[in-house]
């Protein structure tokens, strides 16, 4: 592997873990799909069609998102909400990844910082 | 999965990119495994030996880490360090920790900030 797909190896390994967290926090507001996934984009949390789909199922079947047809518009759409639990979790999640973000600068100061 | 699962299993998602990350900013300073996990875990990026070991291995294969054995005490030890290459990755994978922190911060505002 030469540098620049080390690169994106690691950065995709990186932003894996990020992503429940990201639709959990930003489901707080009801929304479709790609919408969600654009607002993720402006975010600075990307991610792609392929792999927001069958999370929105997954936490949803987890009981982490619910679920309505907004058939309102011409084309029916489905709207995702993050539940109580979900927010629970993504509150405990956010956490979790300060104290990360915290931990990893506190590795670069060496190990007796 | 019960809300203690779900956590659990979130959680260990969230910390899996990160340990990359931890080792190769700790490893500027050589260390061997076990040390290094100790490290790892009072930094606050708790890890374990099936982990660490492996990643250890796949980390020198790649070329973002070196080693060398110190056969100075009566059992020999494997020092990892990091190469520069893993320093350069390291430091731009903190910036995206960084960046990614702040971005699932911007989600907690809503889509309008």
């Amino acid at each position: 592997m030469d540098e620049t797909e080390l690169l994106a190896l690691h950065l995709q390994e990186l932003r894996r873990g990020t992503v429940v967290v990201a639709c959990l926090l930003a489901l707080r507001t009801p929304d479709y799909g790609y919408a969600l996934l654009r607002r993720l984009d402006d975010a600075g949390v990307p991610s792609d069609a392929n792999t927001i789909y069958p999370l929105l199922r997954r936490l949803e079947e987890r009981g982490l998102l619910t679920s309505a047809w907004d058939t309102g518009e011409s084309r029916p759409r489905k709207f995702y909400r993050t539940s109580d639990a979900g927010s629970a979790l993504a509150d405990r999640l956010l956490v979790e990844m300060d104290r990360l973000t915290s931990g990893l600068h506190a590795l670069t100061g060496g190990p007796d910082r």
